[in-house]
């Protein structure tokens, strides 16, 4: 029970820490920030911070590694087993974008960090491009002239997708969830350019 | 004439820090290196370096520069107003190709560099999707519908083009540029998911 009140307590300390890591970053580079103006913000003392993390560097590759790790674990697959145009595939691209959207702020100030000394754009790329290289090789229909360039192939289709999500990001105010969802599945089914140049 | 000798000079001075600029950053990060470490590696004074550039931030600004700038007047558009199974068009984007690989090095430290406080790969993007995107409003034959989505069209073709380049420069002494250029074609004219699923 006290140790239930303790992690509980941990928890809360460790959100308050990750949350105000966050905003300092809206006003500050990575570089230049450190822990006594996250303790300062958050109202802790430097020592509570160090209770938790070792180093502004142990706090941003824990938040980062998490993010990667969250995105690939629930990165698409679906459209490579399924119809595209099917009802179930839909919701499923839907639900992934609308997960991602309750990131939005984090991921715009991790993306758009320069000095972070971690590419997170990247690494979500990279991290989600694995899973989808490693489905594209199990996958039955695929012809083994195509599974040659798996990993190509899964870079693309990660990227597409997350530049997509960063578009919809700085226009989320003008297009909705459902609207981009549309949007992707048409490129999805016919291709970028064959879609921009015949109005389908 | 004595002053076409001091210009010469200059440039070669120049193409000289910018060479050992590059040969510095393949084993130490730019956050690292100093201005005394790039004139001992190119053997010249200090002072030498400091008649060119004011500091290694004005270096890395001009090196940057230049590629985003260069990159972004040679971006392909054809493809918006030629049929892309033309052989003129075949020509224009693996001249593209080669014109890139020849830079395949500086770019790859580049793209690479964590801490160098500008992202070249995506400023790149955001240079070539900026006249893409301008190409894509001024075309005679895309929609209204389409034209309102022209950043993110711009951006979506930029971008596969330079994954597809640095994937292809990690697979340059197996993939030739003729053989890149196919693939690409291929995923131009009947999309990525389509060309996957079935072997055309």
């Amino acid at each position: 029970m006290g140790e239930t009140i303790m992690d509980h307590r941990a928890e809360r300390m460790k959100s308050l820490i990750i949350q105000t890591f966050f905003e300092c970053l809206k006003t500050e580079d990575f570089s230049q920030l450190t822990v006594g103006q996250i303790a300062e913000h958050a109202r802790i003392n430097r020592s509570t911070f160090y209770r938790y993390f070792s180093d502004k560097y142990t706090l941003r590759d824990e938040i980062v590694d998490d993010i990667v790790q969250d995105f690939a674990e629930h990165m698409e697959v679906d459209f490579l087993h399924m119809n595209i145009e099917d009802e179930v595939h839909t919701r499923s691209l839907q639900d992934g974008l609308i997960r991602l959207s309750s990131q939005k702020c984090r991921l715009e100030i991790l993306w758009n960090q320069n000095l972070l000394g971690r590419n997170v754009f990247d690494e979500m790329m990279n991290a989600g491009a694995r899973k989808v290289e490693a489905e594209i090789l199990n996958h039955p229909t695929i012809s083994a002239e195509r599974k040659q360039l798996a990993d190509w192939y899964a870079k693309l289709l990660v990227n597409n997708f997350l530049v997509t999500v960063r578009w919809w990001f700085s226009h989320s105010d003008t297009v909705s969830a459902s609207q981009i969802t549309t949007m992707m599945k048409r490129h999805m089914l016919y291709g970028t350019i064959p879609t921009l140049k015949e109005s389908r």
